[in-house]
């Protein structure tokens, strides 16, 4: 740490020149390649999780997010179906060749959330949860690491060089909207950050607009929005139902919005080379 | 207002669903228009306003900006050269037909800026300055009007409220970052606000990516994202020597950065069929 | 400004160590001295500012608000009785010869409310309204500058640099309450911040509970933790029927609870050893 | 839930309108008691924590905090001397009788946190570490719960509502600042938010003034303030070599400095005729 005077190292990119290129059975996050993860906030039963996870596998989407421990403001909300719900999504993403994205919110679940994740996820209550980053830097599987709402890039990165420092280098990073005097959206979506914090890390970026406004009607502006500032890619929330779902209804995407978002995205990635992941025999989502 | 339970009228979609166009001197602002507005941060002499104009023009740029009457935060920093700056920045502007965006801080100095300038901009300091606001209400000329750095969307529309219900239907809002505890950069660029405000009122909304990041770097990845956002277009600070800039230097894009930000802009542009407001036969940039 | 490396010079306790002491007809702010300025937040008729006025003088009230020109979001809102409001609260103040303290928005209005005002406040809104702090630099009554809702203490201390450097060294800081992300309460009232500033400058600070909480209930608790923080004095709403006031009802004390306050203030100030502003022949207000 | 339109039942005034109040071995909280906790942020070694216990137990405080378990935000930061911290800071405590306050930031060490701490203390950072305060729900020991730095006060509620619908009736609310626009201190200590809190909930609120200002001269102001605004007490580090200090030495108080703080402190007690819980043979504290 002598000569770098920031108080990160690995996750710099004077440590590593070079884009952190990361594989998830095939996608890649990172470099030229940007990633679309899509799926429900929480997974509420066999019937929805199915249901979406095949029409983003008709749209070409490789990897699917969806809450099973969900971290709920209020004891009395619904708390997520746990492993059960993490048994529906591995059927319905398995039937599909989909990778998944869950949320992990404590070191005694991880072996848990870890048999049927690909990513684990850490959300913006845990960037600072330095136990669970630092069992996180044991495993071998990547992680998402959200930015805490009120969190500096400094933080942020410290955050992540606690996986690093670990072990355990897969990390991808995610803007998820800070909290602000603003609450005309949800959060603030800071793009601006997002692009800052491409120049200091060689991790990849990704996006949440769908936390990030908390507006359904924002979501595909933002969405372009965070690929022309540079995001490694997306992860946007979706639901069968939205005005019966169990949370953050207002902010999941109908599927004929989805099928928007993605022609539009797609054109985006080839104005700005990038390499979209998505299944190449799915470019028509005129499903 | 008995209808509308929304505080504004004027502004908003309810009133008017199709959009506003603003047209100064044959540039339009609004609707599938896309404008673009560049100069230095501040009029600091004849030979930087002229070379910086020159420039812009050889870019097909059309309308430029420059401060006289400049808001410092010190009474020990420079203030601008109030009218002679406006003398040199209609100069220069002349020279090339470009129409001209300036500053005005008080209605006193009104008649002075509208005597040069083609539309005035009220600052992110005055968005509440209601006897401004009032008077900008009863001239004929176009007023770009900057969000306040902790107002709300409400606010920031019922500022441009009191200018309609004034008489004068030609405002442009401007997003230029928010304040938060976020010091990365030096605001927060809202472009989900921006999003948003596009949904709420007729009137055009351009970005202000200079004063929204802080950071020279960041402005073009940021401008990329506030097309993609919807702004209807761009004000940015550029400069020919922005290290002996006298005021916001460290913001300011250099030459060869701004022809970078128009050639993918207008790639943008094409791909969001958006009609860009640049000289026709300048498109080939390459001066 | 080459030694002191601060951007502000007059303000400065480097500049004059010993407190400035402001004198407004015999009431004084600043040094041991803790000045109690009420009214109405904004002045509604004859018979409203009269029967506060009283009230206010029974207790010993030497200083009283009232706002003649509002500044108010809405152009639709009630703006004010303009000089006819000033013409009647002096009429009231001056039976119970009780000096006024009123707001100025605009350099325009300074000779009319320096006709009837003994002190001129400059709003939140107006913080770095520069021609109007300007134009306060010379006249010879005392300005109260209250902070801005998103200015920094340096941005504070060089909106009052700009009144003294233009020769007006009489200048009260207000703390107000910033804008935060914290919605329970209309603004975040910053006594860490207060007694910051007391340490940087020689000038008085003192504290508005009422906007800063925004709450009637937490105007008592919130004015004795200022003067704990090291306040030199409060500015406090109140109104004859808070449920009907034409503005910030809900954050207007009742006469009873201004009576209380008034109790537990004094009180405090003899633990302080602060000498407390208020006439001496109505020390029992039990009116 | 159904009469309550509140998210949070068990800890509202409604479910419960008197105090509740926390007896920590004959010390209380709550209701008219007024309780003292100090120490250093960190527990550093033998020598360091036992003179701090010793002045504090001739200054009659009998409640010492001190980090074994630290929240750091970078990896190659000091984390604290765990278990070993404990037993040192155990033995000081026994020694003077004194109960003790601890963080613990993860399930897994709560067995062994609660083997030595009277109080198990939840940082900022953990605030809405939902499997954590579950967990803190199950056991039979006193939470002091910290403000999340940008929680709003429902959120605040609902993170005590999971101790309490786990069963655990023993929650200490600490509000230690929030992270806002201002850095001219650490946090902004947001008293507003703590008056308003004690009339929702009948638990006990005290402050942080070390970690809500982060500038030890603001600690006393700050501290007077808290009791002024309502507190139940304060939270307070303190060192005997601050400019040494492994973490947070620019906001320990010196000795010096505390025994001002508690004849100040000890005034205002007997102003709002608070039970300050301080050892009564100590009431001289010329030590």
């Amino acid at each position: 740490m002598s000569v770098n005077r920031k108080p990160y190292q690995l996750v710099s990119r004077e440590w590593q020149p070079e884009d952190t290129i990361i594989d998830i059975g095939g996608t890649k996050i990172g470099g030229a390649n940007f990633a679309i993860i899509a799926g429900p906030c929480a997974i509420e039963n066999e019937q929805q999780v199915s249901t979406i996870c095949d029409f983003l596998a008709k749209c070409g989407v490789r990897m699917v997010r969806g809450g099973a421990f969900k971290p709920r403001s209020s004891p009395y909300a619904f708390q997520g179906l746990k492993e059960e719900g993490l048994v529906l999504l591995k059927q319905a993403a398995d039937k599909n060749q989909q990778k998944i994205v869950s949320e992990v919110m404590e070191v005694a679940t991880i072996p848990i959330v870890a048999k049927y994740a690909d990513v684990l996820q850490v959300g913006t209550r845990n960037m600072q949860n330095y136990p669970l980053l630092k069992a996180l830097g044991k495993i071998d599987k990547p992680v998402l690491l959200k930015r805490g709402m009120s969190s500096t890039i400094e933080e942020w990165l410290l955050a992540a060089e606690y996986i690093l420092s670990g072990g355990n280098k897969q990390v991808i990073l995610c803007e998820r909207g800070i909290r602000t005097f603003n609450n005309d959206t949800r959060n603030t979506l800071d793009l601006g950050s997002l692009a800052l914090v491409k120049t200091l890390t060689h991790l990849p970026v990704i996006a949440d607009p769908s936390q990030g406004t908390g507006v359904r009607d924002l979501v595909i502006p933002l969405s372009k929005a965070a690929m022309a500032a540079g995001s490694d890619g997306l992860i946007v929330e979706i639901h069968n139902h939205p005005e019966n779902a169990l949370s953050d209804g207002e902010q999941s995407l109908y599927f004929d919005q989805f099928k928007t978002l993605l022609e539009q995205i797609k054109a985006y990635a080839r104005l700005e080379h990038r390499n979209i992941q998505l299944s190449s025999n799915t470019e028509d989502i005129s499903v």
